[in-house]
């Protein structure tokens, strides 16, 4: 039985406690958040468990053996080095960190204590998502073209970090769990409508080496919720709306059909295709619950974790390459010169 | 009764001729296509219109009035300047010509001879683009944060443009009437997936002095069709969706209200507005017929369009500069020094 | 090349004129309405066809082999009558009577004479409609359960019947294309809200020998359009919607399973199935385009129609007897009876 | 502070333990469930209660005030009557009881006891169906032309009712509160298609003295989820979809407009009306939530439930009749003469 302590009980933190307190092989050991209305609420839904005020209780506890974050995105990094530097496994919230640097130390720390070091990348866990790749991983899509995403809806504002480390982060993971592959340059733009915060409307442009272009619209003032991507291939392509009930993942017989000889090229000989959609039937599992599942069974066995340190810092890098872009209206950054000067 | 000559009748010109030949005060003199099909089409549709193959001979026609140009656009400056160096007035399809150098060729010729020159951004004569631009103008919106546009399809891909003089000439023609200002940059990126043609994915960002950024998301090479455009205030907020059967416009009383004061902006005080929506009924008149009747008048009257080339050429220009940053993977291209340089 | 006289020019004559002017191995050789604005709209429109105001005068035209009707119900059965015992051909509008004596009659006269008598069963050549039918024809939907339609829009309001004879007629000739089986018993209610007028909202259940039920909603003053029927069997379920641009057709691999031992049943064990869902790429054509060209292969090669006379009977017999249990508000109407009292 | 026992811990009971747990003034006292498994659950989700397995401990504690039942509905009259006369106070799942006598002993004995009897009427207490209210009672909608709902799914089959006495109920409920009018007579039909269960595709049609008609149609076996009522009055019409998230209720300012004098009505002048839509922003509150307010109220306060055992008695007197005429296929059922008898 793998004891966890869950650090923050805000917006968050209550799944994490849900799952893990439900899950087999797990359980609760304690809840700690600074706020003490967080903290009331904790004791009334869980009254056999120990709530805290400080992490460092649940640090120096020698009974807990991880710990899951939840707290805002500037405290990740100190605390998931305390955790870890207590011999706790640990897995925290997404984005892992602030920044890269953070973010490697973390990782270094893990290795070395042998600890399992874990992101909370929850999309990765969702039947659609898992489906999506499973489609792309054994080719029914062909060459993938692009992957065009809009997540959009009205609030919440976050105070220390843009719609881009907030929302595009879930499109970012997904990419990076669904292609396998890396971006080697990235193009941003964004705006901010409100005095004192940062960014809320966020456009991302990835540029990969194989020809596919991604393309990430985020925004925190839209009047209706949008949750939708499509994912087109040189065989098939896929509409994934994860705001549909029953049928998120739609996969459509369609495309272009290019002729092959020179002389037609010429001719701008493109066929239309156009044949029978299917949506499959998904698993109703909660993505949380599973990821949950994925990290008590990485701690019990040794394993690594599929949205283990290096896929948050991967993440985390692509995130600092679109911030520097929109600081600069777009202007491309080239992630290969990032990733070798750092 | 102004004679009105037909000039290229492949997908869009029988459009123009029907509009032209039911309008009132107009009539239908000639149609002229270089393809024998197109020209048997419009011999059996308008049996007693006189069909030409050659655009020469609705010139040298001195009974013709006026033309509508409805060519590939690589042909547009050329058919243009000759109509009106023989007098006639001009429609012209969107894109407007190919360079911008061409356009203000155009309206310099137009000035001189007294001529009507009027684009065909048959959007803007839309019933729910023309309530919209009265919800803004009328400041029903407040301070316009942001239009965010998605304008995807399968299909048709052009020889001679990329997807953006396709389907982006929409949506900078719909701002140039919405906003009545003009962007100070542009970003812009794209891909092309099929050998031998241009780009059939873009995406275009507009930055402008007011604080509005305006995103436009183009795609030939998509399951499904979509035309959803999101458009934020201050006050209010617009869904404007254009394969809504009826309510094509929703107006949302949502948004954010932020506090005043200093110390509470440094405690990011954001409250959420979320009230009633209301879908305004629309006229049901067909677009282009409401342009058709617009060109009658002013050939008729000596008014200026609404559509004239001036507007043409604002929106030549920005293709321009999309196309420029495009090649450069969206690094972001000054407006004003662009217009300057001119 | 069958020469064709169009009756009646108003809401669907012209379409009529279309698609036979348009056909292969047709020609439109005579229109034909009472109301000199329809004649004028014809004569603009085909400027080298014979327009007329008396049918008369297409009856007694040697030269014209058939006719196509689309005048008010109430004068079907005069003027088909007429063109059979001209010996002309007839394709008559939806319902093909207003009384089944009078369909019998009709069937009878073009049988002596040897004529094609079709009937104007749109549905019935839609892509969509013919799937379903291929679908159930080939047991892929197992026993049918159920088919419950809803038709409903604003307006327009006929003068001489209720809505169950203008809507519920297509669900009627559809029910008896993809059943191929005849209801045993009707219940039907309805009511008029418009004085001077019928029905305006009926429903109508139809009772099968097989177990499978029908339910129709029809409505001239509901706010929104819907053409959304739902067909279920024990193997497969179906969602048909018409207003759906590209998926009309959806077919949910879905339902219950039900134990088959006795003791099973006892504990009333049913499993819900879950599976994928599908929907088949369908033909883009015309519905009526199909039909005139059915006629005309009909009228050439004498076979006999999809639906002929018999099945024009058919439908105006259940409307007969939904009318009669709608007086009744929904006292069930014994079809067998009928059918043997006539 | 109002001592509360559950009785019935299966489908619905834990969403009372949940709301009145919740609730001011209230305290859960005891939950009862006969199933070991129910009652597991119930334990390791309140720790503090009191779980027992046999209702008549929670009878016989003289400290508990109330009860609310949520147990299988041929168990309501037997457990409500022996709460009533324990001196409890009752809030009973929908439909109230098995048959009309069985609702007007307990309306007696609570009567006799002056104690509040509710019934769980849960879409009474939503904020979409309170702002249909609203808008009918102030006139806004004009005459009532027709209410008309589909409510359909697939599953649960429940064993000891139809789908009428599962699913109908919420539409006869929702039309007892917002047309606070009486039906006259009742039409209905339906099929079976599983054995040895009752209907599971029901249609209902009820007919008012004012000329308004109402049609509920309710399935068990349908492969999507519906929730669509239409509403028409002679002034405005309204679509309610209990599924959108957002707009529930949309108001069209849509109807017919009737020519008044006699010439005119022979020439059956109607004209149509096509204006704005408006979606009335709506409370978010959790419906049971409110009625578990208002039950407390009730019980504190001594007052009447807007859902008391008056308005369950016309629920399950309308299923009656509804049942009665459904196995005579549709034969109508006088419902004053219903009323009268009893």
């Amino acid at each position: 039985m793998i004891k966890i302590g869950i650090i923050g009980y805000g917006y968050w933190g209550p799944n994490l406690a849900r799952c893990f307190s439900e899950a087999d092989g797990a359980q609760v050991a304690a809840i700690c958040d600074a706020s003490p209305e967080a903290r009331a609420r904790a004791a009334k839904r869980y009254p056999g468990i120990s709530v805290v005020s400080d992490p460092q209780e649940v640090m120096s506890d020698p009974t807990i053996d991880a710990v899951a974050i939840a707290t805002p995105v500037r405290t990740h990094y100190g605390i998931a080095l305390a955790a870890l530097c207590s011999g706790k496994h640990v897995l925290v919230e997404k984005p892992m960190t602030e920044t890269s640097d953070q973010a490697r130390r973390l990782i270094d720390e893990a290795a070395r204590r042998n600890l399992v070091l874990m992101v909370d990348h929850t999309f990765v866990y969702t039947p659609a998502v898992r489906k999506i790749r499973e489609l792309v991983a054994r080719g029914d899509l062909g060459d993938i073209y692009y992957y065009d995403s809009i997540r959009v809806n009205l609030g919440l504002f976050q105070r220390d970090v843009s719609v881009l480390w907030d929302l595009a982060v879930h499109d970012l993971s997904i990419l990076e769990y669904v292609l396998g592959d890396q971006p080697v340059a990235v193009s941003a733009n964004g705006a901010c409508h409100v005095v004192g915060t940062q960014e809320n409307t966020a456009y991302v442009t990835l540029f990969f080496g194989s020809g596919t272009i991604a393309h990430v619209n985020v925004n925190w003032l839209a009047p209706v919720k949008v949750r939708q991507t499509l994912i087109a291939g040189s065989r098939k392509m896929i509409i994934y709306d994860d705001l549909e009930p029953d049928e998120k993942v739609k996969v459509y017989d369609k495309g272009v059909t290019v002729a092959n000889s020179t002389e037609q090229i010429y001719q701008s000989l493109i066929g239309y295709r156009s044949g029978d959609m299917w949506a499959p039937q998904l698993a109703t599992t909660e993505a949380l619950r599973t990821e949950a599942d994925h990290f008590i069974a990485c701690v019990r066995d040794g394993e690594t974790p599929i949205t283990n340190g290096a896929a948050g810092l991967r993440v985390v890098s692509l995130l600092e390459g679109a911030s520097l872009s929109m600081k600069h209206r777009g202007g491309p950054i080239d992630l290969d010169v990032m990733r070798r000067a750092s």
